[in-house]
């Protein structure tokens, strides 16, 4: 049950309206990483939540945005109002301008209407919070870019109190998942596949128009990875050797280049790198 | 620049059609979780990327993200087939049968037509990683429940090795995240108001019809963090203090219970707690 | 600022699950006419309302809206549970089952995510009331056609409840929109064209395939009311008399046609029933 | 069946194409209250329709609104037609300008694809009658507003028109709704709970940054209203009184708080106030 | 399978990054007739197809498709960059700038989400092929609508080969369907009926506002078309003469129009021209 | 103008009304191939358009089919009818029950709201008309489709009747194409780059899991077709070459791919066939 007090947890100033500022504003009201997607992903989870003691988590940050969303849509509202009856202004959003009256909506800074469409919420409680992590730095990064399009200094703290918030919430979603006590892989209950989970399938090679590199780094390399170095080719190559029967008169310069990559790649154990695939294939 | 090889990377074999399970099977074909989500938002991602290390890395699995989306055509195009001709099969998913004469298309299970709007793409390499972190946990889960509503071994032995691969690329993005080196909790450059950051809002409270506990946790205690009570009951307060005028005949009995309140919480400093708003209000 | 109590606004008990009943609840929890689009429609008016009476009535239901949105995603959770592990009950809504793991999520029963689009909200406080007269109704007609969909007591009180207070709320909404006393059809401040306003067009016309009459009432009889009988007819007789020239070797048929009508109508005072177009041609 | 005569309701004149203009009239065209919205809405709602009376009116005025559509496609499209090579007027709607080669489409002015979603149809006729005479609202402020963005004359006249039997078909509807006879509150035929109907919740309470202030109107005195303050307070005070257990170590301020409420509502009888709740607990 | 090269099929430069045009770019990346709308409906269409020869056309195009939507993706992420940093250049598209940091996502020139709404797939190859001609022809023409509106030579080099590309395609796509040597007409299996389908239905009769004639041309008249002359007027004529009782008091004036209707029409036979209407209604 | 006559353009019968089936058939009335788009389609293109000639046939056209979206209406409305008091036939789609009360709505039979997003709008009446061909040939194939699922005579009746009058429309749009006498290939103004437009890239090569495979035909052989295999391979041959360097450490077993494939194709005169992406290289 909610009780709303009217008061903003953060109250706004704003010196000069602008209405092109309040228009990206509207990012945070009725945008993909704005407060009312984060007020209901955490509040839609926190009553789906099983878990009771991070089920109360959720509930007081997914409250906590929705006093967000009451402060963003006080701080947007006063720097579109210009647009009801400035003809300059309006071009700004005519959406906000001619269906709403200047007002705040739910809508982005392009228009779009929100969405449901923008939540992840998954009745499980370790993706829900990682869900939740990657939600509010994307949050914090958005905060951070209005606040380089700004010089007005109401609008200014307001958004730094806003966008502390969000580092304040990623730490504690943090700490939700971390106290779960899980191993960081662990995802559900069926493991996966020995072996091929430790393989890493280098599926994009070659250099870049601008030098962009294949890269070996910590991703697919030490600990327990292997890397399988362009599985498409290895198709190729299963393919010319025999395991399928080409149809006449086609194909024939890639049977040759096939027949050139089966040399190189002659010495790989192919076979054994995708080996679940070559099970089902036996089955 | 892509290629594409005429072999699917897990060879898929169907017993038995199952066309509501090939239904559900849509959620990984045109749903939020699913395969055509997972290659956008790494490939969009790598096109956007100026780390040319982490930019390879979102080229390789965006691009087996391409093959994954192959496979989970393929297989659920097999248990969709029936749904041309038989009127029962059809009244599984009457989108697919009627305009789709029993093939795939995008769309999830309950007919709703892909959108980008699923996709998190931020153009800030540790967001994104983030991002990618939480969708490979929400796709590991995904498979994980359509292996619980189907016995077919073929499909089973496919939708392992789709998991499986989602956990590989959970772990390749967490390696990728983690050689960055950046601490924890910074998120772009802009560093959060000291002190208000490490506030936790109990901005849910009391007992839940079910018993649910209001809860002290590693995300409200310890560490550097002090737990501010019911802020919106400090507006109150605050209201009650003489700081603003109520209108006449209005709001009598929250008067009374605010300096009810405000007697309560006379000892608190709750100045200290909301330092920021204070500060905006007194500029 | 809002504040969450962790009961609430009225328990809901369920005897027995019913999985595609759940879905059917899913109406009211992220559908059109539910209890987020009531949440936002009115909570967003109330943040663009310059009127502060008003406000103070839109903030009031807003909020009760929220807690509306909280008893049914409880309700709808406890009837959708049985999803996460029943293949039967995951056929009711494959999207909350596979997706959701049988948790809520804002989707309607039809698994359409929620969109803005829903809302009407003009920044006019008049049409706003008008616009959530009209909300209420549809949320109450919703209710009771759910209740005809289940005979489980506790949920039937449940929606009892909610249903009643879609009533109240309409009763509001009326009561403020009549204490402005503004004229029922004044809305903004451009007055609409005197006599053009009165007439009632005729568009369609005859007798339908089951006996559909074309009929005078109240709406198009009585009062200032003039009917104009089919003025795409009308349109078609100025054509014929010579204000435009035909295209040679066309419409002839037509033009016979159009003769006929011309002479029936011969004695209408057509050029009176249009005012402003004819005005506009002259101009 | 319909007839299409080549000639406009209302011939449209255009001295000065304004490109951004047009593109805000969109909104009537391709937008949430625009003519397709009403020409489906009432059209639709006609199909349904059994009352063989208002079939009538709904099919009349559903047949104007297509009328309408065509009259502001003509007068959007002379306004969008420099944008097809004119770069400056392309960016005022770079949808139009490379997707439409400057033409008109079923977008609003931000670009959103017009979607049935901004329709309200519900088979019932009192209701379907409510949300017309707040779309016919809607329409006429938005035409109002869009008049207050031209100088054009020719634009005028026609948004003039068109305004003006917006408010035609507000009367008409109005009459239609009136002439059912049905009791104001009536929707439906399952009533509202006798008490609890009358009981306004005042869930916002407080004075807001602007001096906002917590209302008495005839929408919650008077009549049978009944005022329940701050229902929330009243859940955390039942709490406080020993309904139910608080997990230890946690919510001791808050349960001091409800002491303090508690005894300034002793004398309220709040038990009386949510009775169906109270019920429903003790069933 | 796929595998992804590090090198663009055209490698892309830009002399002066244009953040306006760079906006206008992204109806190719993520909007209606773009690249990844081409590659997905080619490429789902290929999964979909058990006519192995236009299969192998399928995949082998939709594949080409994904490596257009890289190069124009590489094109447009140079023209967006500035918008990071610089509020001007952010105005142009401030859901690219604010939420994607200037780089490119699956959004059109409006801001609107790619959606799977923009394909055509059926699961008929003839009707699958005709879908394909003309996204190849909308997609040309997009790209020729573009270059109007640069001048930067790389940038027109480049979307001279993409456009290039797109009549290459059409031309393969027309080559497939003339290769099934079905006749031209024929969709399915289930022929027309008879007569009917040489019908011509003149709906639309008159002389428009700015002369727009009534047409005979070879698409109703010559060979087996039968022009029916305003089928509506027709029906109107039928209910004239007896089948049906008009209710008392309404329609006079159109019984009138009727009449004369009639007598124009009494050579034309008109029973014979909708048979199968007809026929129907005495079944 | 439009003018509506109560009298549908087929009269429908419904022996028995099956809801399953009723809601197949709303494809028809708010689906993506359905009456609506297609109405909307061609009268919207018809307002855009500055050919008299085809502005007419878009207009005849565009006019039938909102008759045909009425019948449509009637049809599916008799089918759903059962939906508002009965559960079990509410299930087959709650939305229409729940909401609707059993009417139709501009739904498909998954419950998506019908979407602009489906048109096909160019302003390029040969794109049109293109548009439009394939357009009808998904109508006619749906309706084809539909048919199959019901035995209901009077609904097969109404669905051959609105079958077959689709291809008329198809012959209709296709005279009108040829009677522009536009060479078939030709779109817009810019002609493609000669020699690049008949290349034929083989982007997909081997041989298929169910032995798909890699095929000659019409639309990449004889004429003036030039077939280039598999681009990708050349990209990574250039590279191999000496064109870039590659960064140290990575990409060596490519690298020895490289050369081999580089040895198969050295007699191939790679240069010419991709020339202007050289050309731009080079510039």
């Amino acid at each position: 049950m909610y009780h709303h007090i009217k008061e903003l947890m953060y109250t706004v100033h704003v010196d000069q309206p602008d209405p092109r500022f309040g228009n990206m504003l509207l990012e945070q009201f009725g945008g993909a990483n704005g407060e009312l997607a984060a007020a209901m992903q955490y509040s839609v989870q926190g009553i789906n939540c099983d878990d009771p003691e991070r089920k109360d988590l959720l509930m007081d940050i997914g409250t906590e945005e929705l006093s967000h969303l009451e402060v963003v849509g006080v701080l947007t509202r006063m720097h579109l109002k210009p647009m009801k009856n400035n003809r300059s202004a309006a071009e700004a959003d005519p959406l906000i301008a001619i269906c709403g009256g200047g007002g705040v909506s739910l809508h982005n800074s392009m228009g779009s209407a929100w969405t449901a469409d923008y939540l992840k919420i998954t009745g499980e409680i370790d993706v829900d919070l990682r869900n939740n992590i990657a939600a509010e730095a994307r949050a914090k990064i958005t905060y951070e870019r209005l606040m380089k399009f700004t010089n007005d200094q109401g609008t200014l703290d307001a958004l730094q109190f806003l966008m502390t918030r969000e580092i304040t919430h990623m730490k504690a979603f943090t700490a939700a998942l971390e106290s779960l006590e899980k191993p960081v892989f662990s995802i559900g209950i069926i493991p996966p596949t020995p072996g091929l989970v430790d393989q890493y399938f280098n599926d994009s090679t070659g250099i870049g128009d601008r030098g962009e590199p294949d890269v070996r780094g910590p991703w697919n390399q030490g600990g327990s990875w292997e890397l399988v170095e362009a599985p498409a080719f290895h198709m190729l190559r299963s393919q010319g050797t025999g395991e399928r029967e080409a149809t006449s008169g086609n194909g024939h310069a890639i049977t040759a280049q096939v027949a050139e990559i089966k040399h190189v790649e002659s010495d790989k154990k192919m076979a054994k790198r995708t080996p679940s695939r070559h099970k089902a294939v036996n089955d």
